[in-house]
């Protein structure tokens, strides 16, 4: 799979995840794993996992505007860099957001978020 | 200097140097550097540059509203993520963007961009 297409594969599973069924999202971070949260920094696949799970609402929908995906060096890592809004229920206007991964691959031919920003645009 | 400090002196010096002498940009990147510009994908310090220096303005101020900064991995790579607004002559409102830079240490002991990435947030 090209870069572009698998960077797009990872955005639609993470954010499908995420609104389905986020306590799942823990499997794609491991112990080195960084989040920047709204500019709280968390580490750790637990860590993390516990921060999303906690986040003040149960039901959301992600719709994403751009993906932009690069290598990020010679060892077969990737960035990925996404635009979109965040739908909350009982919220009449969506909240705009940008986000960016850097994947990097796992010895079983997959890929594990080692570093995760995300940041709401406010108006 | 602390990887926040350093990002932020980064961010600080790369928009100034945007906003007033935008020729300069070229020496914050190497042949191998990367830039996706509003999905545009431009590879080469010259070839950023020329894309950099062909925007269609000459005058713009860019505002920086949040910096994060992660370590992008065991080599001491730096992964800047800022979000702000641009603002161009005669336009009344200022554009909302986002921007990631993925920052790798050079032998002489400073930082060159290997990685931008660059998005509008539109409304």
């Amino acid at each position: 799979m090209d870069p572009d297409s698998l960077s797009k594969a990872f955005v639609e599973h993470y954010y499908t995840t995420f609104d389905s069924n986020r306590l799942n999202l823990m499997g794609l971070y491991q112990e080195s794993s960084m989040l920047s949260f709204e500019g709280e920094k968390i580490q750790g696949a637990q860590n993390i996992s516990n921060k999303l799970n906690s986040l003040p609402f149960q039901q959301c929908k992600h719709n994403i505007s751009t993906v932009d995906c690069q290598p990020s060096g010679p060892a077969g890592g990737m960035l990925v860099f996404v635009s979109g809004n965040l739908q909350l229920p009982g919220e009449e206007h969506a909240l705009k957001f940008s986000q960016m991964f850097h994947l990097i691959p796992t010895a079983q031919g997959s890929f594990y978020v080692f570093n995760d920003i995300f940041r709401l645009n406010y108006a």
